[in-house]
């Protein structure tokens, strides 16, 4: 299975630190020391998890003429910020495309969605139902999130990314995805309760911040070595690690973890807050520019409820 | 792929269309003659998607001594009524049956999502990543519903299920899945603007029915026979024809096109409502205990969003 393509969309409004200064006198150091994050996106009025999907599906479509937006048989989108549970961010792309009769599904597993939904598409390529995926992640957890809530109110941004994926080669510059791995761990620690977003009864909630924070650096680097042994290859091997882009701390901590130096890390939760099960992919499309042959990329995630995941990517 | 076996969950509480006679001034001929509905089930206070997914999930293991939950290796769970769309009910099933490290995920399209849940299994199962899958639907729709819409509020109806499946056959009782096809049709009609569930704006709202009745009609029949001409069978090979149930009419509607006599289809839209996309595999439940050796089942199914799906099993 091969990554043709990655693109993001980014909603325009930059939210700094300052904003939560005012709003409930969490300082720019306070934040920054604690969770890395300087800047944050935030969806316009009108716009939403569906169309965030959209204008990373355009993107994504525009940089890829090998692979025609007539030939997509398989659309696979994710959320926990959901627009619209019945006429999903995942129907709003196919209509968008005017392909008809493929499967069409969204899902979620939090922020470890992205990986849930490259291994439901491997599934797809498997049976050889699909040949031509399409993955949306879009977040808009500004439209869940309590602002004023010290507690996590100023981590999460907004933002969307499109992959395109086939089962065979299409160029020279495609990752060939060696492995992906995908688990939940609902069963450990306080996942029941510790991040949790009921539409019913309010947004966005982390009141165990800790267990997360500990469940996660555990579960992406334990993941990290898994599929690195599956392949034969040791954390040396590994030219980029992008992880799930929730706290700056994490990633140092996963860094530590696995011996890695800072600068192996892609990270854009300075400038974006956490986004979801977006943030990894955002991360890709961002360093798709400067991946070269034989780089091989671990792209490795942990979300709340619990989930974690991690794919070996090489060019 | 194999069903070993299926239960479901339904709430204790009975609304009778007498209730919206008094609400709104429906009144039960009303109901009746548009929809078939005549009762429908409310969750009660504390229950939810994920309370109605764990009591359909210990109905289905404790029916299935051959199938230990310790064995569950894939849990997929589906809704577009979520308690909370990040410990999502594939979460809180998987908590409850405290296997770890194990593929878990839930999806949404609409109200076809069985169909789209069971082909991601069979997905996995191509892959041989899983053996043992656990698949639950449920729906929480008087939690998003608006009792006082006079389109629909009189519609909706709670309820869950849980199927367990193998990539072999662990008893003779268990369904042969024979061919599953999904698809999404976002691309046709008001697929749009027809059913809508934006939780951060209202709830369930259908204000094209017509659009829907037209292009669900259509649809199941159409997916139905494409599923029988897989398998070199007609119509008059099946026993039973599961449809969504969203409405009598459309499932007479149905049966009509097929030219397939009343009798043939399974029907709990009548007690139940419509139950999203758990209504079929409670009617899939309802019947387990009819099946007899060389019965064909169809369960065609629609959604919002739109989406439809048929699968083929045979005892």
């Amino acid at each position: 299975m091969y990554i043709h393509q990655v693109a993001a969309y980014l909603p325009a409004e930059i939210i700094t630190n300052e904003h939560f200064t005012r709003l409930n006198g969490l300082s720019h150091e306070w934040i920054t020391e604690r969770t890395g994050i300087q800047t944050r996106r935030k969806a316009a009025p009108g716009e939403n998890t569906n169309t965030m999907a959209l204008e990373a599906t355009r993107r994504v479509l525009a940089a890829a003429p090998a692979f025609p937006a007539a030939e997509v048989d398989l659309i696979v989108g994710a959320t926990y910020t959901p627009h619209d549970t019945i006429y999903t961010l995942a129907h709003a792309v196919q209509r968008e495309l005017n392909v008809g009769e493929i499967p069409v599904v969204s899902i979620s597993s939090a922020c470890s969605s992205l990986l849930n939904a490259i291994e439901i598409v491997e599934g797809y390529f498997a049976m050889g139902k699909a040949r031509r995926a399409l993955v949306v992640v879009s977040e808009h957890n500004t439209a869940y999130n309590n602002e004023q809530d010290t507690m996590a109110g100023h981590l999460w941004g907004d933002g969307a990314a499109a992959l395109l994926l086939t089962p065979e080669r299409l160029s020279e510059n495609d990752l060939d995805v060696r492995t992906v791995l995908t688990g939940g761990v609902a069963n450990v620690g306080k996942a029941d309760v510790a991040v949790t977003l009921k539409p019913v009864e309010k947004g966005i909630v982390m009141p165990f911040g800790k267990d997360v924070f500990i469940n996660a650096c555990q579960y992406m680097a334990r993941v990290t070595q898994q599929v690195l042994e599956r392949n034969n290859l040791s954390v040396e091997d590994v030219t980029y690690l992008i992880p799930h882009q929730a706290n700056l701390r994490i990633t140092k901590n996963v860094l530590q973890q696995l011996g890695l130096p800072e600068d192996r890390a892609v990270s854009n939760i300075q400038d974006l807050g956490n986004t979801g099960c977006a943030g990894a992919a955002i991360a890709l499309a961002d360093t798709w520019a400067l991946l070269k042959p034989g780089n091989q990329i671990v792209i490795t995630v942990f979300g709340g409820g619990y989930s974690y995941g991690a794919m070996l990517l090489a060019r």
